[in-house]
């Protein structure tokens, strides 16, 4: 009994530890022990008269693949060893547990930060040296990712945050930090999505919607806000201004898991529209240890599509010439294992690079301002005309 | 009468006139009224058999100066004439009026878009040569800025919108498109500042707040909102990624000579920040025409400040060396009219040029995380330690 007690102590947060325990999530600890238990292996090995060494799983191209089952990518099992008796690895294993130690912090304390707020947390002289824990940004950044993969924590979850972009609009009341948010009734600028949507920020309340439909920009979106496609269709409407940040991701995630929501992305035709669609379907190989919580491989693709111009009778003069570089992406995109075994996305690609031309969804408007919103989205699900 | 009967049916919008009458504000009405007046001119120069022309405002540095009574930077009288039967110029005459008439279908429609999105409406190949009325956006534009200028009219009112970029939170009841919104019960997101905050589109219904503290950056403003700052000091919260957009511009303004609370602005300690100041103070040279609406010469300059390493007892390691760039802007900076003659503003840049480095909002976590809510700033409203 007395051990325990001690156990608990340990466990404790720095400052006024009674009331912050009380406040502490289920998530939080589960955060909280991981770091612990970080600390504990430090202790442990230096107990054992062993080299602390810890075993970061490798964020490199061939670490990654694509599991045809689960239809994700994900990262492979290969870990890079970090040991702190190595002249050349000891800076990047005190970097590591330093970024620990000051997430810690942040749980304990009940407070989040950008990746730039943590790194002036931890940026700090060494004691009787010239020598900096940090010198950039740049050095700090790929830590806290490693640290995110040992273990096993989003970044959400060790209390950082990613840049907030994108908003949602629709029939959903969320509960988010204790506030009850009526997203059907936000003006004209609708629901900012944080950037931390975990299910202790972000509750879902009630929701009356069918489907989402995601689109790329928020002029497309605003589009579709202020035509109220939203209530005709009984949908949420979301956007996350270009690549979807990691908040956007996860929040789509958790709607189409947790209340079943089919999820439509409506991208610009070009290289990187497909690639957007992709992220959102498959994950990034960049953060590829995230894909388990944020890919979704049912997402569907709404368009525009290479096969737009004559099917809609679009003016010649919205095309825009491919350039070298999207010819290039457009190749590597074409060769995704998951595009290379669908026959819809190899014809809509190769049909893009015989075109010779993009098209940007705001490109309908040459049609009429609202036929996105009343004409071409609408045919589309009608019809269920979509690529996946 | 039957002449009254006449010149309204010209001034009625294309599609269901009855109905969209109904709902067409006082401000819409005033830009339908200025749009039309331009088609009268060019109807009244035909009718006389002269030349139809323009004369658009010059947007140059040379018609721009500061005006040391108003305290703001203003375009002069100086017009550029366009010319229809000119060859050089009836190009850009054509453009213009296209951009009017696509501005009037906006405002006659109820409907806004991007300055892309009206790019693509106009965007056209002209019947029977191969000449496209808009190769480029670069080339819409300017033309857009032209028209705003030439009626008097901000872009808002022409129903397009820039980026929507910046977030608001605190004691604020606004009605946003009929929307009733509870600025103080938003979650950790915050009210998305729309681009367009016109009376006709952003009321405010109740407002407890004693102050704005507008702050560069969503990191620092999302440091301030969990700490709830605004609760304890019953104010606004409001940031704008950077250079505030139009939008947060115009929210400010209006927060300020409608509702009478004074700005506080919390920016980094560099030529950037100061900029950023005295765009919010004074307007940009770019956008002079909308100083009038935009510009809020009594804002206060709250820090980060040049005498902040020594002060706050900040770590040398936060600091970051001024690069080339830097001392240039600054060295410009400390020459604008509305800094010259303002010995505090002299000494603030001279001491950062002097220090050779900047600090950054962020750099303020060193010290603790929540330093700059529970310290910097209380300390500074205290003892009114501001700049302006």
């Amino acid at each position: 009994m007395p051990k325990k007690k001690i156990r608990m102590k340990v466990n404790l947060p720095s400052k006024h530890p009674a009331k912050k325990m009380k406040q502490i999530s289920q998530r939080d600890r589960k955060t909280r022990e991981s770091l612990i238990g970080l600390a504990d292996r430090v202790v442990q090995a230096a107990k054992q008269r062993k080299d602390p060494h810890i075993d970061v799983p490798s964020r490199t191209l061939s670490n990654v693949r694509y599991s045809p089952r689960k239809r994700i990518i994900e990262m492979g099992n290969n870990t890079n060893r970090r040991q702190l008796f190595n002249l050349s690895q000891a800076k990047a294993y005190m970097q590591t547990m330093l970024v620990a130690s000051g997430c810690k912090k942040l749980v304990d304390d009940g407070k989040t930060t950008s990746i730039r707020g943590l790194f002036y947390m931890l940026k700090h002289t060494i004691e009787g040296t010239k020598e900096e824990t940090f010198s950039t940004q740049d050095e700090c950044d790929p830590i806290i990712e490693d640290t995110e993969v040992l273990l096993g924590n989003l970044r959400e979850e060790l209390h950082l945050y990613a840049q907030k972009r994108g908003d949602m609009v629709g029939p959903i009341v969320l509960n988010d930090s204790g506030d009850q948010i009526d997203c059907a009734r936000m003006g004209s600028g609708g629901y900012g999505i944080p950037s931390i949507v975990e299910p202790e920020v972000v509750k879902f309340v009630r929701c009356d919607a069918k489907f989402v439909l995601h689109v790329e920009k928020a002029a497309v979106w605003q589009r579709f806000n202020e035509d109220k496609f939203w209530k005709k269709h009984k949908c949420l409407l979301t956007h996350g201004n270009g690549q979807p940040p990691r908040g956007v991701r996860r929040l789509l995630h958790r709607l189409h898991h947790e209340l079943e929501l089919p999820i439509y992305c409506l991208l610009d035709n070009d290289p990187w529209g497909y690639y957007i669609y992709s992220v959102i379907k498959q994950g990034s190989i960049n953060l590829a240890y995230e894909s388990q919580r944020m890919a979704i491989p049912e997402a569907r693709y709404l368009g525009l599509r290479s096969i737009d111009l004559e099917r809609c009778g679009l003016s010649e003069s919205v095309k825009i010439t491919l350039n070298e570089n999207d010819r290039k992406r457009a190749k590597q995109i074409v060769r995704y294992p998951w595009f290379e075994k669908k026959r819809s996305w190899q014809r809509e690609i190769k049909k893009m690079l015989e075109n010779d031309f993009k098209l940007e969804v705001e490109a309908l408007i040459s049609k009429d301002i609202s036929y996105v919103t009343e004409e071409y989205v609408p045919a589309r699900l009608r019809n269920r005309d979509w690529l996946d």
